[in-house]
């Protein structure tokens, strides 16, 4: 296992710090160089008390030629739309990237300027063949394409826990590909680290509520997927709920299953196939419900099905980390498949409960 | 406006504790005594240092002639299955019940020991004719019925955030019996006082998950009320989920319109209308999600409503405080109704923001 | 009992937020007219869904002539240094105020200047005369000035609860003035509504932290009243910290006692005694000791004195929330006195628990 | 470095489930038995789903000669006394032990017996000698003792949090040994697994209280320490608070400087002087205060110092994560230097913000 280095853009961030923290006790990935806009010449200790780094590096306002000169990988951990600013530069230079912002989480671009109205607004990409060469970067689904990509589009977290469970049984065709509908929780984390009243802890703790009710941005990007899974189009329902925790995303999904006769040891036989070798993801045994503590700060998921046979729904159950499984983690985890590791290198496997 | 008595039944559970602290204010119902097993025996000040009650009464053992004797009305916050071996010797004492356990919610006795298996092993009921008699109190529904009963079965917490949304599209036949979803959230006190190990905040805390992801006890009692106001039986998917938060607890009801031309200014309109007169219901305008925070420590339900027409489906939103809306509250509100109050005699409006 | 008339200013802040919702209820009390910055020109509605007023009034940009014609009574809730400006115009025009922030708890503008110093060199104060006539508004303590005032400085919320049991013991001279010390613990919902990155749920959850551990701004503001119990300068240490709740503060006092042959007994009757006239202090019994949660949503503070007799000190606990009797109560507490209302009128007395 | 074999008795609570999952990742301790009275004859997976174990063993009642036959090391976190009932047994047959319990951090039985008074009314203990030769378990001060150790009583999580600030000011004679005050806060979590009303999320969130006002069972634990480095007989205050969070300590001392020259500067010099060569304790500048959240699934301890002029005293704080540095993680500190390995070997030292 030879070692490669990595440039960590937006490091001040949840995905940067976490990306930070999970490389630190890495064996094959060396952070190489910080970058971020606002903390621009600012030593990383002044902006980090709580995580020291080896020599304590100044972040820098990240510069393409930079880059490309100290690190073999970028991990871009921007808000929407700054990655296209910054990809096809380094790109150019050799540099491969894993963005972990939806920029390039659709194969078309003029969907993703639907989608991030605003963002596209704000600037001219044209950057169409990037969008259609970037792989997604789920990779118990596109693990060999992740390997040699140039350009990994990380999934967002929603799409992560959602996408999990559903897949194997809209590839297999064993649900019905209309009416399914996703019911998700998150913690406040998933808002990032930038200030906003609604994610002060006077307002959010001690409350849920739903968001995004119709129209949420994540809607698209699971039906892209889920449509290539079932080879059919698919529409369906996606409601984000604001949890009064700091991380954790669970995911409850929907459906209506084809065979009626199917139980839930079938379906938890469906999921265990399709995982068996995928030591990040865990399928839990009929009857045991994903808690998202049993996940906290580790990159694994944690899958449960459920059958009613009075009703003939199937209950799909996936719970992750939102900053790891659903960000950060599945980042390195992409990283490690594009440098030759092992998918599980440097990432945590168990929670340190409680 | 005279005034009325009444004793309350399990006074140091949360139920207990919510209906003396509501009833502290109460301009027309006076405590007039107190009951309980395990504190039977104690000065309640030595069992609740933080709710001073005049006279530090002391707590006794349930009897029924000594009740008789000193309250008009008795509210009963028992576990299950103890309310039915008091209610009838009650009723025949002339007290009048506001009960908050399950014993009295369905019609039909049978359905109750199929529902409450373990609570039904434990003890031989006959009182089919009270599960007949006893009015389900859901005040906005029942009103006319619950002022003249006798027996009052106050709703579950879970039913009555997803009823209050959901009836009136049932009436109206407005949405599509087959196939509705609940996807429900509730704070941790909905589990009782009583300690277990779930319920802790090293556990409970920093976490979501599903529970009794089949076969709650509450799918059957939501399913009676759906059924009757929609005119043919229906049978749906309820989802618990346990929420780090003490308090409050949001419905997230999915359904198919059967007029796909109706809109969500629409829909809000047909809530509207229902809740016209019932100022503990409120309707937030379209767009406007119910955080549970808004409701905390109210008496009131919050709901919304929300349609997706590329999928066809209906979003409606039910959130309530558990403990208030969702129990004690709701059952002082029957007691309102009983006595010949307004329904919304000594109850809290408005929450104290955050 | 006649009805008198409120302006609140900087009416969407919590302690604006607090005030309406404790005046909704007021028998004698009435909102006439909402003034703020930000929210200037907009309905009620827009800024807050959660709390109706009636009529949804519009915010309106505080002008003194305006509120002059419109109120009896400024309530100010504004950041440190704004009320300054508006004061003077305010009580020229027969405004009578109650300010919720330091610009009037010291007797001294220059001691203002000295202590908020960021502030002070904002603006040109000239108010000295201003300064000295306030009246600190803690009301067990100055409630006949408090009724005659015109301009009241409401305490701040650390010093509510630690001055509420210190002060008693300073004033009887029981306890020596060299060497206190205040750990004092409060939510977030202290730090305001303004968005700031370590107020987050995320940063603040899950954490406890100290903060301004020394030469806090409320160290100099307890100290004044301190050293005019005693009658001779004190000077002592204060330490806050940030704990992971909304609402809720807790002072910690360590002294020692002169005469060591006092009991927990003793001191407890000392409290007991100050406070027996004075509704919104309440003194636990020895070995009770105050849970904030026992004081959530009300005005109460819960006082409790233990000692130790192999050290020879006394430990003084004080508990309130920090936005009801820490802010808005207390000022509500200040208008009843200045109005002619009993002490309590329209204020929470009772947690609801949990 | 060569690999040695540990038993972990009282697997399933928090202690027992901290060291198993430390030891999950420890490239030389591996778990060789898990031990356990209530959960006895039960597979792991099904008293702890949420972390995997290789060959998910069985959890044994814990007898000595199979411990004996099967483990190196013994690491007991069993409820206070019951440590005392298996500890002579382990060592008579060369098992070498690390006590979580307070069962040997007294030098003298006769001390334990009167501050846990209530434990050792249940058994007659005489093992007078094995508290004399157990080894205070706190590495940092008493590492080479501890290496060679047959028995280690690891420290209580406040006594570590308060000891490690304040000892190099004890023994360098810095401060005074009178008059020491501390101010400690901890998680929920340090109250353990076993479910107890008080520790109930609905009644320990949103909260913050004293307990144990005087007499608290660490206070001796301390001052035992605190003596040992000052060199003469020390009496403090010691005053827990509980906190709504599941983990984290934070110990806030209060001395008086004996040379009033000393800076926050120069106290920060003393403290990382002593801890330079100590890899597990991190001294913060001036000014930056530590917050748990900064510790919390770490083995690190957080130190500051403040200093204040104008009173002459010195802030002292200490962060820590209660089950890990305050617990299981001091405790594998511990087995490290027994089985001769650098102290940090498998231990955490970067949390994973927020």
């Amino acid at each position: 296992m030879t070692s490669a280095t990595v440039a960590v853009i937006g490091a001040s961030g949840y995905g940067g710090l976490q990306t930070l923290r999970l490389l630190q006790g890495h064996p094959g990935l060396k952070v190489s160089l910080l970058g971020g806009e606002r903390s621009a010449g600012k030593r990383w200790s002044e902006v980090c008390p709580f995580l020291p780094l080896q020599d304590d590096p100044e972040i820098e306002a990240p510069d393409p030629d930079r880059i490309a000169d100290r690190a073999d990988f970028a991990l871009l951990s921007l808000p929407n739309g700054l990655a296209s600013d910054l990809v096809p530069a380094l790109l150019k230079r050799g540099v491969r990237v894993v963005d972990l912002s939806a920029d390039y989480r659709y194969r078309s671009l003029d969907q993703w300027s639907q989608v991030y109205v605003h963002e596209a607004s704000q600037r001219h990409r044209e950057d169409h063949q990037l969008c259609e060469e970037a792989v997604y970067g789920l990779p118990e689904w596109n693990g060999p394409a992740i390997a040699d990509a140039r350009l990994v589009a990380a999934p967002g977290c929603f799409p992560t826990a959602s996408l999990l469970p559903l897949l194997p049984f809209l590839k297999q065709g064993l649900i019905e590909t209309e009416g399914l509908i996703i019911d998700a929780k998150t913690g406040t984390s998933g808002g990032g680290r930038a200030a906003k009243e609604h994610l002060l802890l006077a307002e959010a703790s001690e409350s849920i509520c739903p968001y995004g009710v119709i129209g949420h941005r994540h809607t698209s990007e699971i039906e892209q997927l889920a449509t290539q899974a079932a080879g059919n189009e698919i529409q369906l329902q996606f409601t984000p709920h604001l949890v009064p925790m700091v991380r954790g995303l669970l995911a409850t999904v929907y459906g209506r299953l084809r065979d009626p006769g199917l139980t839930a040891d079938d379906c938890t036989t469906v999921l265990e196939a399709f995982y068996r070798h995928h030591p990040l993801v865990r399928v839990l045994p009929v009857g045991t419900y994903p808690a998202t503590k049993w996940v906290k700060h580790t990159n694994r998921a944690l899958l449960s099905v459920q059958v009613d046979h009075r009703t003939g729904r199937i209950v799909l159950m996936g719970a992750i980390d939102n900053l790891i499984k659903g960000q950060a983690g599945q980042g390195v985890q992409c990283l490690n498949l594009m440098a030759g590791f092992p998918p599980t290198t440097g990432l945590p496997l168990d929670p340190f409960y409680p």
